[in-house]
């Protein structure tokens, strides 16, 4: 427990590293068409440039009748109504339904001039060419769209820094609006060390291990909305990794450095990432397993974490702290919602009080419930991740976890 | 509640669907590099070419040594043991461990033959040069990643169908599997009809509405895995979407059609499902809210949806029925899993027996809770989902929800 006693908790490092990013950071804007806006994050408000819908709109198949001619009817006592015509789709509604008339209207069909209301055709017969019988009233308004009732001229229907989902793309389509200002996606520089790393391209020799963590670090990337560039694998010296560093520092709006394994090369991480700009580190070792000897860095402006370079670790911490930086950068709210599941632990899991664990489990389907089964390995190889589907968070104040407990597995 | 007595529930219209789809409607192969295959599925397994780690590796800074040696040892009474070089990272180990010697190793670097743990360096103190003093006994595989302890050489790593993460990228890439055959991604053909519909692109008449279904659906059908293919804007004529509708069944794998909205478009629109192949039309209406109109069909092997014209209930439905038929075209098993966050509903919402609701709700952070608040369009326009966060889905044998009661939300 002690050791992990002087350090911030994953929550607090994340704050004082976001609170030292100047909005300067921001990164720019580039114009795309709507369509092509899936996951991307708007740099401005999108304001309705007329209502929607844009003319009031039938919401049934019926008749476009004035609400006050049908008051009383009933099946005993109809009201018997003109039919003047009936309403085209897609053309301007080329009729005006006068005192006891009414026109023939299709569901979004325009409700034409001097109609207030429809009549669903189940409420109706039809009793000669030229005549119908309303069988039900309707009150003013009833069965139709007002014009403007889902958005009014002029409002602002997406503010600065949502997240364009599916019906965004749709709201905006709808109001005409084909291109948009999206924030430009961080570029994320992403550098791994060691020198007993080699590209996955390469035939491994004996006392060399491929880089893995280029590539989950770039697919992360990828899905928190960030565009990975990968800066090659760096020997662990100061000068060589310092020279990789400056380069990145300068070219992307984040870097990410996984450490080599071993103290020194973990000591050259921490002096590079001090040496790029001010503030320097800001953050050096947080309180949670795996990941205690994370380093969180702004120089001049750019965040920097240097990750440890074990790919389970690495891969979980960036999972903390590369997202909401991403996001941040984005121009986007920091999000507090994490989709989960729940489920009940299998076996009890200890855990020190003092620290935060994230587990990665394994979700078992029962006969009714949802079992989560740690995956225990000792080393954090790469395929203890491959083997599970999330992972369950131990918070700080916890000494560990019941079997039987209820947890909440955060989806990979 | 009568309405929907005679309907069949959205998950046994999605096992009916799922059921008359043969194997021989999965997608192709192709190969790609394996960085490049994130969110895509495995067509095959991969299997392990060599084990994990690749050779016995230490897990901390330190000295690698004979177990034996060190037995009995303490500060009091270390054991001496010669040191005989280093272990560089990166090549193989050069040297031989042999009694009462030791090689300095760094963590991750290579177990030297001879050594069978390795002792941490803070538990041991340099004396003179070319000797150190252990304190502290280690048995044999202390501090060591054993060859294989990953992953053992012929080992099924992947098995197909899995769907590959960012995790499932660094496990190939660790084993060398660059390449790797995923399914190809089902093209699904996107149809809107409705007379009174036109291109976002164009300018809206008067009596017009700009295309939002398209859009929206070619936006989900991407997440899902799939490709979409747009269809283009139809005319609410048999003829026209007959026509429109074989040549997607004749090149797509999944076709979707929204429908007009009147009864008579939606008439059309089964007539036109129904006369693409065999078995024809499964199911014409389904015990939901939004989405009672739904109609799902399998054509000579493939998956035909008809899908309500109103862009809330088209969404809402394509996520239940387009995403499990994505998966199920990739080979994926069917998950049950859906992410989602708990909360309070802020006000009762009445519901009918008998039917699931979709309820639209936006989540507010409030002290200590989530609150889901419903977002009220009886028009099921846009922008009902556009305020929305995620759905809470109202079960059918409940007839609402308190205010109060804890919901499960699923996030968009």
């Amino acid at each position: 427990m002690p050791e992990f006693l002087h350090l911030l908790t994953s929550s607090e490092a994340l704050d004082r590293l976001l609170g030292a990013i100047p909005d300067s950071s921001r990164t720019g804007v580039e114009r795309i068409p709507t369509v092509e806006a899936l996951n991307r994050v708007l740099s401005e408000p999108v304001t309705a440039p007329h209502p929607l819908p844009p003319f009031a709109r039938s919401t049934h198949d019926g008749y476009a009748v004035r609400a006050e001619d049908t008051f009383g009817a009933s099946p005993s006592l109809p009201a018997y109504l003109k039919l003047i015509g009936e309403i085209h789709m897609g053309v301007p509604a080329d009729l005006v339904v006068g005192p006891n008339q009414s026109a023939l209207i299709h569901t979004g069909g325009m409700i034409p001039d001097g109609a207030d209301a429809v009549v669903m055709i189940e409420d109706t017969q039809m009793i000669r060419d030229g005549e119908i019988e309303v069988l039900k009233p309707v009150a003013v308004g009833q069965h139709v769209l007002m014009e403007g009732e889902d958005v009014k001229t002029g409002e602002t229907v997406l503010e600065a820094g949502t997240l364009i989902r599916a019906q965004e793309i749709g709201g905006m389509l709808a109001l005409g609006v084909t291109d948009v200002n999206v924030a430009c996606r961080p570029r994320v520089g992403i550098l791994s060390t060691g020198d007993e790393i080699v590209s996955p391209n390469e035939e491994a020799q004996v006392g060399q291990i491929r880089d893995i963590n280029t590539h989950t670090l770039s697919a992360l990337v990828s899905q928190a909305g960030g565009e990975p560039v990968a800066r090659g694998i760096i020997p662990d010296r100061y000068d060589a990794l310092y020279e990789a560093t400056e380069r990145a520092h300068a070219e992307d709006d984040i870097v990410v450095i996984t450490a080599g394994s071993s103290v020194s090369a973990r000591d050259i991480t921490v002096d590079v990432l001090g040496a790029c700009g001010e503030p320097g580190v800001l953050v050096h070792g947080i309180a949670i397993k795996p990941g205690k000897p994370t380093i969180l860095a702004v120089a001049d402006g750019v965040p920097m974490i240097g990750l440890p370079g074990n790919p389970v670790s690495a891969l979980v911490v960036a999972g903390l702290f590369v997202g909401p930086l991403i996001r941040s950068l984005l121009g986007m709210e920091r999000s507090t919602l994490v989709p989960k599941v729940s489920a009940q632990m299998s076996i009890n899991v200890a855990s020190e009080a003092g620290r935060e664990d994230y587990l990665p489990v394994r979700l078992h389907i029962t006969e009714d419930e949802l079992m989560a089964e740690p995956i225990f390995g000792r080393s954090n190889l790469i395929f203890t991740l491959v083997r599970a589907d999330g992972l369950v968070r131990i918070p700080p104040e916890a000494t560990g976890l019941s079997a039987g407990t209820v947890v909440e597995v955060r989806l990979f």
